[in-house]
């Protein structure tokens, strides 16, 4: 839980009284239409008024009382980095769920890869006055959460990637909790030689299930083997190619904790390259729990991130938010769950 | 290609002259701003004078004449029957690609497994007045789409289920043709005995694949016997519940057109089941060409139906049709390719 460091609404410490749109445009020297037309992002300001006007904005903590909006549609914009296939699907089904409770519609957006908006859909953003805003590894600047809270639109950080600034409420899941059950789970099976492939070091999420396995096997007094630790991109490649490189050594492991579903089918298919056969020669875990796992040849086993649930809980604090409610709890994680199918088997005798 | 048989904005066939909102709201007996409530869907108006104002409206096929909405927001809105995991996926991006060129934001929507909207839904949409509307296997009656029609929000229909009216843009795939291509695939590999799972016989999509097995069959002089023709329901389990049925018989096909990549799943499942290896046992061709068909193992000799550019192609009519433009086509259906991997081969001498 973080506390929370923003002034009243209106309110503008070191001034004599709450800041109006009328003395914004004064101040900036401007017409109150052009702080309206900021404050809507149209693109018809000329960039050095608009920035002018937004550091007033800020010097006064500015904060837009929103309007009852009757006639507008309720939207609430849901904007991934990167769409990748089944994940992403199951995110937006829990946000459609939760909008649908509440009649809003879903806008949706994707980054192109990229962590951060870019000003063009931002400006667009702001024209279209959504309820609130649910970012899916995706993060703004300090100056894009800053025009977000003078217009007071809430947004959530969904699997956040980076550190975010106390203030920023986040959901998540427990990736630390399902890097320890994946590789305890190996760990009871037998297995010592363990690899662990996660995502990117940038990642948060991906650090902490490499975490989780680092203190299953100090618990178990297992030596870490740095040779061992990999970090991917949680796409199929990532796997493939860390599954190549770690099952063609002498001293191959029996066990991958994969960090991802795609990892872990790139890892199968590495194991099916080299003639390895799953679980016998080697024994896999994913983590996710995309519908997918439970039908690919054998089952996968995997650690079952609730992403539907998580993106429900994200939809319904934007909207909470958005009443003008402070959630009791702006920082939450959700619990992850080993799901055990047929990848996993005691390691064959050397 | 359809002849368009809409009159001229305004206009109105056997009447004096235009309708116009003052002159619906005298012959309805309501006021201007309730026809002006009904024509932006908004909830507080009484049934029985919402029917009664529909009713003048489309007597007099009036069309509201899209007024200059630069303060508000372009979006359009893209709307599923039913939003499973990867084959969505590839229509949002194809969608997404579009709309931000036009920098329009895409709304969308999941009707839950219907195929038609809800009346609740439907006025929400008429309240946000996108662009236009694209509907993947979803469609509208006759009431909504007249509805859209006077509001002017044009709509395409993606991979329609059912016959379409003639006046109703569709894009598709040639699904036919990719049936044909399957079956012929299975035939040149010197199978005789093939099953088809297609997806359920109300959709189109679903009867042309069949056809097109068929027609390969008949055109190699091979007998079909109706046992191995089979409806499942595009998903996992329609494949694996079919799946089982055929290969559990005496004289089981030596392959299956499963009709669709996750139908295809099921079909392996089931034979893994039955101790079958693929292909050895069993050729599976697949439909779709999902991400994941690449990564499973054997990986999937599948048909390659353009879903990305199937909705590239929809949303760009969208686009045009509500700048007024008339498409020089408005039936389009894209061509659909064999992609061959590993999950077919000649079948074993028995």
């Amino acid at each position: 839980m973080s506390a929370t460091t923003e002034p009243e609404p209106g309110g503008a410490p070191g001034t004599k009284g709450p800041a109006s749109i009328a003395s914004i445009a004064a101040e900036a020297g401007v017409s109150v239409p052009t702080v309206s037309k900021v404050l809507n992002g149209r693109p018809d300001v000329a960039a050095d008024t608009r920035a002018r006007v937004e550091s007033v904005i800020e010097r006064h903590q500015y904060r837009r009382r929103r309007a009852r909006q009757s006639s507008r549609p309720a939207l609430i914009d849901l904007v991934f980095h990167e769409m990748n296939s089944a994940w992403a699907t199951e995110i937006i089904r829990g946000v459609e769920e939760a909008a649908a409770a509440e009649r809003a519609a879903v806008v949706l957006s994707e980054l192109g890869g990229a962590h951060r908006p870019r000003r063009e859909w931002f400006d667009d953003l702001l024209t279209r006055r959504p309820l609130g805003v649910i970012l899916v590894l995706a993060e703004l600047d300090a100056g894009q959460r800053h025009q977000l809270t003078t217009r007071t639109i809430p947004f959530v950080v969904v699997d956040t990637a980076g550190e975010q600034p106390p203030d920023v409420p986040t959901v998540g899941s427990a990736n630390w909790a399902g890097g320890l059950a994946a590789t305890r789970h190996l760990l009871g099976l037998g297995h010592r030689r363990i690899a662990v492939i996660s995502g990117p070091t940038t990642m948060l999420c991906s650090r902490a299930r490499v975490d989780g396995y680092r203190s299953a096997l100090e618990a178990d007094g297992v030596p870490i083997d740095p040779a061992l630790v990999r970090y991917g991109d949680f796409y199929v490649n990532g796997g493939y190619r860390h599954g190549l490189e770690l099952l063609d050594r002498p001293d191959r492991p029996t066990a991958i904790f994969a960090g991802s579903d795609f990892q872990a089918l790139g890892v199968m298919r590495a194991a099916r390259q080299l003639g390895l056969s799953i679980p016998d020669d080697l024994s896999i875990v994913g983590y996710d729990d995309l519908p997918v796992t439970e039908w690919i040849g054998p089952p996968l086993t995997t650690v079952r991130q609730p992403l539907r649930e998580m993106a429900t809980t994200a939809a319904r604090m934007v909207f909470s938010l958005a009443r003008g409610e402070r959630p009791p709890n702006e920082r939450i994680d959700l619990a992850t769950e080993l799901v055990v199918r047929e990848s996993t088997a005691a390691p064959a005798a050397r």
